[in-house]
């Protein structure tokens, strides 16, 4: 691999989503005095995320960014979990819970040191404000943010990885794609990407999760400051 | 002024592209063996920069990156200096002489200051690739790199401003607009950002020039830690 920029998912593979929307949701339901099962609502509204994102791709809707249809989303697990009395500051605000999510803890240690052979990209379905907003908080040095809301292109459809090469300048041979999720990393290996695995065995419960088996991806590491091993940073 | 975030011009306010462009055509010229000026070259190059970007603007061209229009410029300036010869390596190379800008002496530190306490986001007409590679070579902490190319409007059409602001989720009001020059202070202005005129005499001749009279802006300042000093950062 001859590496120039690392180019990275987000939601489950930087960031712990279900934790940190289980514990914004459990915040909030105790200053309302109401009893709500965090962990089961951050599922129920990530549960709603590829469908919602499938009909931007399928052409049925034009482009809206993630905030909007996390937004939607937010408004029909508020009913699931019967809680239509809360109102529309309150579900501003706890829409902005997506821009407040924790990295891994081996996050900021391996961003930093790999900031310092190649340039760090974020490709996320998360717009520009969540990702921006998420990084100033936990200290995610990213050098610039990419991914849906630049390319206009929903991850996996192919555009979303062929873009951000062309954005950086790069052919995509030169860029390596680091994701938690096996079918991320297959739509960037089919537009050309290098690929790393992260193993982020909780991301959707507390059960640790196998590695994925044989040789589909280029690397496939525990974590990210394992990473900046690998790549000698 | 309620501030979330600054956004910068980039070629001339943060960058002194003339030195800089001249430097490294003068390098050129000495492995080459030529005489050449370098402040003439740089000017020469520059001063095809607004009727280039004109031709998109006018709609009489899809939108293409700077990086494009710069090299179409090379070759008609290599004429002009009688440099036909310069192989197509090297121009490639010296086209890339733009990602390779010298920042001003107080930028690094008052964008460290100001950086603690707004978003920091590009507003350039330069490509992606283009900031992000300078900002890697100089160490400009940008939070977030914007601009023409992600807008798809080259400045001072109203949508590269408006469509930074939308991109960070923020009414124009919270942007402060940062620039050393008047036209893209009022373009933003117009479309309801505050503005910060900064003094940057030499960007295009080693004399010093006056500052703008009056109260057209919502602050004058001299450099960029002036900037932080104003701005409590």
């Amino acid at each position: 691999m001859d590496l120039e920029a690392l180019t990275f998912d987000v939601f489950g593979t930087v960031v712990d989503w279900r934790r940190s929307i289980a514990r914004e949701i459990e915040a909030f339901a105790v200053e309302r005095g109401l009893e709500v099962d965090g962990n089961a609502f951050a599922l129920a509204w990530r549960a709603r995320y590829q469908p919602a994102m499938e009909r931007v791709r399928s052409g049925n809707m034009d482009f809206v960014k993630l905030d909007v249809l996390h937004r939607w989303n937010l408004d029909e697990v508020l009913a699931e979990f019967a809680m239509d009395d809360v109102g529309e500051e309150e579900r501003v605000e706890l829409n902005r819970a997506w821009h407040r999510l924790d990295p891994w803890p081996d996050v900021v240690e391996g961003l930093t040191r790999l900031k310092t052979r190649f340039t760090l990209a974020t490709v996320s379905n998360g717009n520009v404000a969540l990702m921006v907003n998420m990084a100033k908080r936990a200290g995610l040095p990213w050098d610039v943010i990419l991914g849906a809301e630049v390319a206009r292109y929903y991850k996996p459809q192919p555009e979303a990885y062929s873009l951000t090469a062309d954005f950086l300048g790069l052919d995509p041979g030169r860029c390596l794609m680091v994701a938690a999720h096996e079918n991320d990393l297959a739509a960037a290996a089919a537009c050309g990407f290098c690929t790393a695995y992260v193993h982020r065995p909780t991301e959707y419960d507390d059960d640790d999760k196998a590695m994925p088996a044989g040789d589909a991806f280029d690397l496939v590491v525990d974590d990210f400051v394992a990473l900046a091993v690998a790549l000698d940073a």
